[in-house]
This record gives C-alpha cells, structure tokens and sequence, in this order.
C-alpha cells in the first residue's frame, strides 16, 4: 500500500503516492478525482514492455465503471525525442480520441514522458487533467512533482514550457527494479541533490545506506523516495513558481544543462551531468569562500560511490561551455544564478557572469 | 491621449489604454512596466505595411533608454496561418535573439497574430510578458483582454492553447482606418455580440448611431470600442478561467466555430460565423420557449445593417455542422453548451447535444 504525501496547493492541491506496489492503485486514484473521462496513457516503447501490462490491469476497473478503454500513445525513449514534434502527437491522439475537457492524461515513464505528456495536458483544450506515474528514480524524486512542463528547442534544453499542476502522482519504487543501471544510477544523483542542499540527515543516509541504495533495495529506495518527494512538496508549495525557495532545486542544474547541451543530450544522462554540476558548483563556492572544501569533497565522495561522474570532460573547453551557460533560462542580462553550498544540507544563490564563474572554477 | 481601462485581476492586474492616437504610447507603456527587456515584435505583413512605421517610432523611446532595437517576425495573414509552425518561428525568433525572462513580447496584429503571439509568450521559458496592440476591431473589442492564447489543429479551431494575461493592451481606433472593409464588418459581429447579452444600452446606441459605426467615425468608434473593452475586462475579472460569467461572450461561437471548420477557416470570417451563429442561437432560444422571436429578429436586423450574413450557408448540410460541432472544446460528453438570449441584454445557458440544438433550428 501507497502512503500520501500532500501537496498543498489550495484549489491546485494534490497527493504524492508513495509506495512499493502503488502501481495497482492508479485505477481507483483516477476515479477518486472525480468526474473521469477517457484516459490516454502517454508512455515510451521500454516502460511499455516492461510494465505496460501491470498499468493496464490497475486501469481497468475505469473500463468496468463504463469508461472507454484507455488509449496509447508510445513514443520513442529518450531526451533526444523531446521536441514540438512528439508534443504534436499527444495533441493529436487526444484530439482523434474526440477528447472533451474531462480527459485525463497518464504520463507513464520518465521525465522525457512526464514534461512532454505535461506540457500537451496544460495546453489541450487550455488545460486538462494530467496523472503522473514515474517510472525512473529520477522521475519520482523530482520532475513527476511540482508542474513543471516542457521540451527542448534547437537552442537549449526545456526552453518552452507551462507550469501544469498534476491532479495526483503515483510513484512505486518497484517499477525502478527494471530500470538500467546507467539510467538508475543518474537517477541517484537528483537524490544526492536534494540532501545536499535541503536536507543533512538525508545525504548522512544516503552515505550510510548507499549499498543498499545502489542495489536497489525496495524498503530501502522506498524511504528515500518517499522522504525526497515530501522535500519537493515543501518546496513546491512554498514557491510554485520560482520565485524563490524553488530555485534550491536548480543546484547542479546551470552546469548541467551546458554539459547536456554540450553533448548534444545524448552523450550524458541528466542525473550524470547534474552530477558533474553540482561538484562544480561546490568547488565555486569554494573558491568564493561561501565554504571550505568539505562540500565538494563529500559530493565527489557520495557521487563516486553511485558510479557518477564528478570532473568535467576534458574535451569540454570553458569557452563552450561559457556559451552554453548564455541561452540558461535564469539568466538575467549577463548574469546567470548559480545555487551554491555553504555546508551540507544548506544552499545560497549567487549571480555570476558565465565567465567569473568559470573562472572561478578554473582557480 | 488615451484612457485607461483597468483589469484587476490581482498580480496580474493591467489596464487596457484605449484612444485616438493610443499607438504612440506604446513605447512609454512598455517603459512604466518597470525592467522591461528586449521587444520582439510579432506582426503581420499587412499590419506592418499600414502602421509599422508608426510603431517603431513609438518604441524608439526605449531604444533611446539602452535597449537593443526591436526585432520584428512578420507571419502571413489570415486565420489558415495559425498554426504551431507559427508559434514555432515565433519561438525561434526570440530564443535566437538570446531572450530571457525580462523579453516583452508585443502583438501587433488582429486576433490571430495576438492568439499565436500570446501562446507563444505563454510558454517562452514557461511565460514572458506579452502587450497587445491590437489592430482590428475584433482584437481591439473581444481577443486582445483576458488572457485566451491558442492556434488552431487540423481537428478544430483554438484546440491547443493556454491562458496568459497580457501586461498591456493598447487599443487604438484609428488603426481601424485601413482595415479592409470585409474585416471591419466582421468585427462588427462581435460587438454586437456583447451589447445582445450583456448590455442593452450598447445594443441600442449601436442601433441608434450605426451609419456613424459603418463609416468608422472616430469618435463614435472609440466610444463603443472602450465601452466594450469595460465589459470584457468586467466579465475577465469576475471569471478569468471561463467556469462561468465569461461563458456569456461564446454567444454564437458554439455554431459560429463549426460554420468556419466547415468553410476550412477560409470562406467566413470569425465575425461572420458568429453573426450567423448568433442569430441560430436566438432562434434555437425562441425554439426552446426561452425568449420570443424579438431578440433575433433585432439581432438579424442591426447585423444585417452592418451587411453581415444571418442565414446559414445553404450548402451546409444540418449532419455536418452537427459533426463538426462535437468537436467543441466546450463540449462535455455529447452535450454542447449554448448561450441562448432570453432578451437583449441578457442570456441564459443550456446544454443541449449538437442533434437537439440543430432539430430546434429546422424547427
């Protein structure tokens, strides 16, 4: 059984359901919104494979209750397949399936499907009911929570987007037993992120607990997913659009989004390159003595137990990425917000030119 | 000079500047916004011709300030060019001048450069501010205040979309003076439109002064075009997400968005097919015994003054409209919601299914 975690949005408010078998729940979640109509899963053609049939039963008592039976649409996996093109075809299978403003959309996988299944519910018919099932680590500790929404353009990486609530969130830990090592693992540095700037005791568990968290251990995984999502929902709450608190969860991400884009959002997995950007940005903050050594060094530490990586690429010149760094969607003028971290557990945002802070880093 | 019109709509209150010679202010409205940032233009190659110099020399002042010059996107006119491709060049336009959240973005057209130019800025880096200088009388009276974005599927009219308060609309009838004669007619519909349910008193001094209102005598023309603006922006701020009052101005869009579908957008104008649309629906409420025949016999009177067609078009077969009235967005199950007028003035909602509505008409 699943356990809920509110999100307290007012009118906008919502559940996080965690738990290790949560999957099987997604029927009766969806017909206790209220007011249903036909439901168009929005998934890729792995998770498909994998769990595909598991969604489809937890769906089924919607058919019994009179609804039609859920439509698919399957795209290819992949933050290379994250453009206008594959929104376009959400628009269309739900606009074929003769879709009114009851429609509820499941996006079913990671975060590739959740912000472009959320991006096609904001803008349908200006807005209709979006159900998150995360599939990736990544997904369930952070993007399925918070309506945040979108894709990428050839100029940089979710640079047009809405902010669409979710009407609810199932996250099972259990469907990350058939995740790939590669995409698990990058999952793990989100989690690192999230104790690194918000929360010591977690990042003191995750480095006590980091065998089973890298093996994988359901009870384990489930805590941590758990406490993760509750550290979102605070956020989130706090600062919906933001403003403010919620840019704490870009730590990593300035650095991150240039090496991504650097490598042409192939050669990295998100979590990998926020990986390296969050030791970087540690290692800024040493350098403009917002703190010691320490962060950085428990980050590169934590990092390299979860096989991430925590240097640069080499081949990536400063210049390259100085230009990445200039299409962030935070920047402001020349300026671009990095979040830095004073100690473990604690954050402070700093504007810097994508030069000073690279030279920063250079030392 | 110009007077304003506020919409308080809370941290997203603006005002609607409305006045002979309006246009000229823009540059200093844009200024009072406070950190205003680069300006894209988006126009089209009509609207650019007629008034594009008139309009660079009103942004000059922010020019003069220390901003870099505005950029224009010129999109081909006419409701068949509402699309994503267009939303998409719109995207790149500003992506490609290095824009980031302090970017204005400044529609300057009819309601179909406003509706793209609006979802465009809806959903640039998750939304950027957007003025609109709207250059018809539909745009200036109905699309231009309350926030509706949207293009246009192959499967319906406005099927994707978002809302978005502009910061701005400025509103200025002398830009109706080189208006083709078809579209000014057609925005006539939409005028009346607002005073058959919502004001009486308009209704009648449209009646009373339609010679002046044909022949675009300014001061009359600034006169409705504010008193209508008033309204909207009252209807907006009572009910900004159309879960009630603001249903009121899709009088005569229920039948009038299917009669465009089937002339593929090209035959009618909006104003048109709402004109026809209007006097079904009063019909359809004279029908249903929820008026007498006066509300449309007035309104076939006032719009056929103004030479729009009340009639629908012969060729348009009831099954058809029928059909391509279940794909209203409005639409929840098989039922439709209609907005009949009880008298002028005045309306009253009911849900009927396109089969119903459409039998009541053939009566």
């Amino acid at each position: 059984m699943s356990h809920q975690v509110p999100v307290e949005l007012g009118r906008r408010r919502y559940h996080v359901h965690v738990g290790n078998g949560a999957l099987a729940e997604v029927g009766r979640i969806i017909a206790d919104l209220g007011a249903p109509g036909p439901v168009l899963v929005v998934s890729d053609t792995r998770v498909e494979q994998a769990w595909g049939q598991a969604l489809r039963r937890a769906l089924a008592p919607l058919v019994d209750a009179g609804q039609p039976p859920p439509q698919w649409l399957l795209l290819p996996p992949g933050e290379a397949h994250k453009g206008v093109e594959e929104v376009a075809r959400i628009w269309d299978a739900a606009l074929d399936m003769g879709a009114d403003r009851k429609l509820v959309v499941v996006a079913f996988g990671g975060g590739v499907v959740g912000d472009l299944a959320g991006f096609a519910a904001a803008t349908l018919l200006r807005g209709v009911r979006l159900v998150m099932v995360p599939t990736t680590l990544l997904a369930q500790v952070d993007s399925s929570v918070g309506g945040k929404t979108g894709f990428n353009r050839a100029q940089g990486k979710n640079l047009v987007g809405a902010f669409h609530q979710p009407s609810a969130v199932i996250a099972d830990p259990d469907l990350l037993a058939t995740l790939d090592d590669r995409d698990y693992r990058a999952g793990l540095g989100e989690v690192v992120k999230v104790g690194a700037v918000l929360d010591a005791a977690l990042f003191e568990s995750l480095t006590a607990d980091a065998q089973a968290m890298a093996a994988r251990d359901p009870a384990v995984v489930a805590r941590i997913v758990a406490r993760c999502c509750a550290l979102k929902a605070e956020v989130v709450v706090a600062d919906e659009r933001e403003a403010g608190l919620r840019q704490v969860l870009n730590f990593g991400h300035t650095l991150g989004h240039a090496i991504e884009k650097l490598g042409d959002y192939r050669r990295h997995r998100h979590g990998e390159a926020v990986a390296m950007g969050m030791v970087a940005a540690a290692r800024i903050g040493a350098r403009l003595a917002v703190s010691d050594d320490g962060p950085a060094q428990r980050l590169a530490a934590l990092l390299g137990t979860f096989g991430l990586p925590v240097e640069l690429p080499k081949d990536m010149a400063h210049g390259d990425l100085g230009a990445a760094l200039a299409f962030d969607k935070k920047r402001v003028g020349t300026q671009v917000r990095w979040i830095l971290c004073p100690r473990i557990g604690t954050w402070q945002a700093r504007d810097l030119s994508p030069k000073a802070a690279l030279d920063a880093l250079a030392g």
